[in-house]
């Protein structure tokens, strides 16, 4: 096991805009045994996650930035082939933070057992992971909302947003996806269970949104930023609340963009309609974690949550696949499969 | 008394840009008296707010705007003339939204009685009046500040960032005022004992307000907007928040600012530094306005709350005084003495 290849996604240029092939590279090094405290896994499934763009970059933000050369960080769910960690065995299944690489070694304390028999292992980083804790967190104790109240997402078919408005729905909420195609809408409507889907693609969007939105909007969960914001701003009630998960719009921006500036609007529309507008990250509320958690799997077990997995095959797609997730070219929870589990 | 003549200050136009002297209208008109449930009053103070000017916009708003030829609003202290309504006497002061004119009949359930025994009638429409009960809520109920961190409040030497910054210390918070001239900017830490005020006119401010800031920002109390809103952006903290009370910066604004759209910024900071940013309205916290007026009486008489008033003479200045008010001429809270007081 000890003189095993492992294949690392390293980064190897930070981009400049819209990340390229050539910022990552494959390299191979040797699979290093577990320490004490230590757990050795085999990678099956790796998750690509927007927020990976940030961490590409040197820009000062909540994270270190990845060093040139060093591994893509990344959620991996991973079997355990080797650990000097109490309570966790040989063949288990742990979530931990893996990276983009076959095989990783890490402290035990900092994995969480998976439950294969519960949910499909790779739930365990979108709907179950991550993901679906973010929208839980956003939707549920920023966002707040009430029964008939009207709740609108911006990328509805990705794995947060196709969260939020099911998460929404079991509020007795009103459920508005905006998504990048029909396609997408039509699964957010018909698979989903959404009130209504828009495409921000469509020349004629910030009506379509207004239509969707008869009595406007209580809650805006921001994704994206960019157009989408600016249709929504007009469109908010009083007291409405916008969680701030993401802005994937500008993630490969390399100035802001031209004018005119917009912050006056902003402010005066904050202060006329008393919005609310908050940014958070899922370690915020990781003391809710295991409540919703608890919610979480029992709604997908009810068949009230469903999801979307969008599945690459090998970790030498990981690169290309993120580079399309930036363009929203997914649909729905962006995994590579690293390598097959029989157990899966 | 039922002919008496009631000078009144009409809005004759709605202004372009920055309103103009024409914009206004003294007229005349017969003082109306009570009817049932009614208490006419003579005007003593009349409390001017950079909140009239959207007001004087028909620009959708929280209230309505006011009409043309329609007197302009504002509140007022008058003593009470003649009385329908059970429990206000004849000789009594009231606060009530009187606007600006000389006499004013209103529902007596609509006004509140002022004490002149505890506090002179005047702060009845500032430090203990709306811009105190403004600074209050706005720092208390959302800014929230713990001990030891940073408040920085924008119109620092105004009715409202006066306050803030003082109920910051009582607070235990460091306060840092930005205002508009070396003189405000010394009363504020003279009188007022901030710990410190920077000129936003000097070229220097923004290497100013990050000196005043070594540990950077905690809570922003947003009164202006423009260029102390971007200067203050990169010094917020994370979990900073941002209780957006006005933009007076932009009251006169005729279209927006030119580029570079900071919106990417805005969102982008909100996310990484998980900050809040809400608007507010003192009418928002109108729950909790009876213990916000006991806190602030007892400040005021304990000599922790001070204020500065500035006050101009006969109705007939209110116009300019309005104008320069939207520009920072004012020091302090601005009231026009529509007629003196034997009791004040």
């Amino acid at each position: 096991m000890m003189t095993e290849i492992n294949r690392q996604i390293v980064l190897a240029s930070r981009p400049v805009g819209e990340p390229k092939s050539t910022d990552f590279e494959m390299i191979e090094s040797v699979v290093r045994g577990p320490s004490a405290g230590e757990v050795l896994c085999r990678s099956i499934y790796l998750s690509l996650d927007p927020y990976m763009r940030g961490r590409m970059s040197a820009a000062k933000s909540y994270a270190k930035p990845i060093e040139i050369n060093d591994v893509m960080e990344g959620g991996v769910v991973g079997e355990v082939l080797s650990s000097n960690f109490p309570g966790i065995q040989v063949g288990d299944f742990v979530l931990g933070a893996g990276g983009w690489q076959e095989y990783f070694t890490l402290p035990g304390a900092s994995l969480r057992i998976v439950d294969p028999g519960r949910s499909p292992i790779s739930t365990a980083l979108g709907v179950l992971g991550m993901p679906g804790l973010t929208a839980y967190a956003g939707l549920l104790k920023i966002g707040k909302p009430e029964s008939g109240e009207t709740v609108v997402v911006a990328a509805a078919s990705g794995a947060v947003g196709s969260a939020v408005g099911q998460i929404a729905k079991i509020n007795e909420a009103r459920a508005v996806g905006i998504a990048g195609s029909p396609e997408k809408c039509r699964f957010v409507v018909d698979e989903l269970g959404f009130d209504d889907c828009i495409n921000h693609r469509d020349p004629d969007f910030k009506e379509h949104l207004q239509n969707a939105c008869p009595d406007g909007i209580d809650i805006y969960f921001e994704n994206v930023g960019g157009p989408v914001f600016r249709a929504v701003l007009p469109l908010l009630n009083q007291f409405a609340r916008i969680p701030v998960c993401g802005v994937i719009s500008h993630y490969n921006d390399t100035a802001l963009p031209e004018g005119p500036d917009l912050t006056p609007l902003i402010l005066r529309s904050a202060l006329v309609k008393r919005l609310t507008i908050r940014g958070f990250l899922v370690f915020d509320f990781v003391d809710e974690e295991p409540e919703a958690l608890e919610h979480l799997t029992q709604w997908v077990l009810d068949g009230r949550l469903k999801y979307h997995e969008d599945f690459v095959s090998g970790l030498e797609g990981a690169p290309e696949a993120f580079i399309g997730l930036l363009k929203g070219k997914n649909f729905g929870k962006l995994v590579v499969e690293v390598s097959p589990s029989d157990k899966v």
